[in-house]
């Protein structure tokens, strides 16, 4: 699966993900409108204009990246209709041959997280049949239960052909609160990288591991250190933009190849109409802004590399 | 919120959990050939005979315990149609009195756990409408990202009385992987427990917090060492029966008061009729056969207590 997303890397050339977080906020009012006007205010409705601005920002950005990261809480947030939703979106991206990361942050107990695993990633048989649930292609998982909490969503990978990327170091502004502290001298995301290295050793494609690391961009330091720490895994690096990270931040999440990083914007393409320096395209083109600011984005990538 | 569960805990006189995490290897086989039946071998099929297995089990079951939890992952591998399974589970156990933790683990940068917040515990403005989603009682946290991460819940809470518990020692065998390792001589758990009482110190509810703790059955030395340091706050305590805690192992999790824990089971209650004990009731009876099981795990709670 990461030779896909190097694939699809090496054709855009852009290491960009466009994350499909819509907030009601960001959708333009005669979107907004016109599905309260079918649906009511209601969580059909609102589901329904998320699809509708996903599908536009989809439409005018599908050829310029590799993949896209839907953060499935913005969709949970609406319940049963907003993962509707989320799958239409999933299905529809896939169909454009982007794909797609499933931001949802999973982990618990073995039996518990292979369910999810199965949700996300796999598949579930109902009586004699094989069925699908959400099947995005990589899923992100949250380490803190340990090995057989994150087993589950390998050995799925493995069957399937999928991948993970493993919260090691987040870009929030608390995240050094528990993942920096350290133990015998090395702090406790480089304890988690470790073990994402083991996990991931024998699911490799090619000279990446399927199982990659969530890395926020905002503390570049520590990027460095990671970036060497695990030469093999792919990093997926949110943070940049709206977040507070710059091109030069991403600079050491990268390997000397210019491989080995995916950078995530959400905020910073889906609502860029709504940022003075896109203002001109106006809430009519939102899309078109949304697609301005990818071009800028890899532009700007493409500068440190 | 904590004050209800307090109320009901006293009144059924039975700390104890229904862990409603459906398997279809569970549900007796007639169940689930009327589902396909009616729906066919498919996700939908697979969420109706989930439903139809909860409800017979919460209504042998519900007025001797004082809530239940379930473990969204079960129904989120049914897609969107198991997570209508889920919703309805929700309201039916709310009708009948009980309280629902929603066992979701969900946790993420602040915008985003937010969302998720909203999602499971309140309300999501849509239009000039004020919707709700999930909306349980309670719901589990995964603290990995600190607290900002923490922080949307909480303030959920409190403005909608509602209530979290938050992991701080799992009771799967690798728990001890990251959440035992030592900084300056304390257990990475310990210093999650510190944040968990900090976090909880404005969100008193009588005696105890809205805030409270997840603390794993199977580890009963951490146990001890966690009840003396949140004293204030709610464990849910996992691992009993299946996983193998005893209720000599509880002890430790309560306060002298008897209070303190609410202590889940799971599979060794909705799935009692596979269990040798509980055979004779047989598969037409699997509900009768959970209403012993949840008989026998308070009179067995209660020796200790």
């Amino acid at each position: 699966m990461i030779q896909q997303l190097i694939q699809n890397i090496k054709k855009t050339k852009a290491p960009v993900c466009v994350g499909l977080d819509p907030m009601l906020s960001y959708i333009p009012e005669y979107i907004l409108q016109a599905s309260f006007k079918t649906f009511g205010e209601t969580l059909e409705g609102a589901a329904d204009a998320i699809w509708n601005f996903n599908k536009e920002i989809i439409d005018y950005t599908w050829e310029l990246v590799p993949c896209v990261k839907p953060q499935i809480a913005m969709y949970e947030q609406f319940g049963t209709w907003g993962l509707l939703a989320y799958e239409k979106t999933v299905r529809y991206c896939q169909e454009k041959g982007l794909l797609v990361i499933g931001d949802a942050k999973r982990g618990d107990i073995g039996s518990t997280s292979a369910a999810y695993a199965t949700a996300h990633l796999g598949k579930v048989m109902v009586g004699n049949a094989l069925c699908t649930a959400f099947n995005t292609d990589f899923l992100t998982v949250n380490p803190y239960l340990g090995t057989d909490g994150v087993k589950p969503f390998v050995d799925v990978c493995k069957a399937e052909d999928k991948g993970l990327f493993v919260l090691v170091k987040t870009s929030n502004p608390s995240s050094g609160e528990f993942q920096d502290k350290t133990f015998e001298g090395r702090p406790l995301y480089e304890l988690v990288a470790e073990k994402v290295v083991e996990w991931g050793r024998d699911c490799m494609d090619g000279s990446y591991s399927n199982v990659g690391a969530v890395v926020g961009a905002t503390y570049p330091e520590m990027s460095a250190v990671l970036r060497k720490q695990m030469p093999h895994t792919y990093f997926l690096v949110p943070g940049y933009g709206a977040q507070g990270a710059t091109a030069k931040d991403l600079k050491p999440c990268f390997n000397e190849d210019g491989l080995g990083a995916i950078i995530n914007s959400s905020r910073g393409i889906i609502a860029a109409y709504k940022q003075e320096k896109y203002a001109k395209f106006g809430p009519e083109h939102f899309a078109e802004a949304s697609r301005q600011a990818v071009l800028d984005m890899a532009a700007d990538i493409g500068s440190v590399l």
